[in-house]
């Protein structure tokens, strides 16, 4: 992975997705598929957070594809 | 993996699918299939749309094979 | 991934996790979930100590993601 | 992974292969085995093609073994 | 990954476990359990011997968590 | 990873199994179990040979363990 690039179009995607509060599911390499709304992002992570309002930190490394929900 | 170099076989062939709207299957670590036509890609990431429209943000450190759809 | 830069909001989480001694949940890339509390973080692995105050240390390289327990 | 340095063994091997047209399996981190020739290599990937002419490329990252087909 | 640097606090818990002899658990991305005392570790690899005295090499790309034997 | 260094003592290790000839296991992340003796190492694949003579380039990004043949 290259350096983290803000000007790279998936890093700005992901920051659209944050900005509009669009809900997503996100695909991990465990097959786990994460539903909710991106807080942030940074270099290494991720941060979800669900319906309960709870948060999940993801892992770059575990990142599989992202998607709007449906 | 080395850096993004645009000059690389592996990405000017997925460039050409981009030229030509080309669909493909695109395998990942997860065994997933994903069949659409890729609108994008950079240094980390794909972009792929599918007969809905729907776009889906994938990840190069998930890609396993891509090949033109039969 | 980047160098450990103590700074990154990811990083941060998991050091407020440390020290208000919060229980968490750990998913791994083996699909294992670890229920502990985090005792520390260094650039290639976190330590966790479960009820029976046992350690185990993770690589970074075998995190999905992570959240508060329930 | 160091850089692509086309005077190590494995690296010529494949150009070997390449060069004789040898059918190959070829084993992939999802479990998937391709058979077909290798067409090139480069930094990221390489290209095969199977029995109907079809072309897959497959990226580095997902290599676990290649042998000649039997 | 980091630098392979003995300072780190994950590198010198695994020296503590090799200089006391503590039988461990070693969990692997195949999701293998091999259960020895660990002999030595380099940069790249960890060398773990059972109660037959046989020796196993075990890259650190394929770690995932390490246990004390309870 | 680190850099191809020879004198770490995991190099070392593969190294003298490949100079007495020593048949071994070869445990991947696919799950593969690969038996037969190593012909050769380089920075980025090794090269094993089996009973019928046929030889198989695994890619060191594929290693998860390895030992003598009980």
């Amino acid at each position: 992975m290259t350096e983290y690039d803000t000007s790279l179009p998936g890093i700005r995607q992901v920051q659209n997705y944050i900005k509009d509060k669009q809900e997503v599911e996100l695909k991990l390499v465990t097959d786990d598929l994460i539903v909710g709304k991106i807080l942030w992002q940074d270099a290494d992570s991720l941060c979800l957070v669900d319906h309960y309002n709870q948060q999940t930190l993801v892992w770059r490394q575990a990142l599989v594809f992202l998607k709007p929900k449906a």
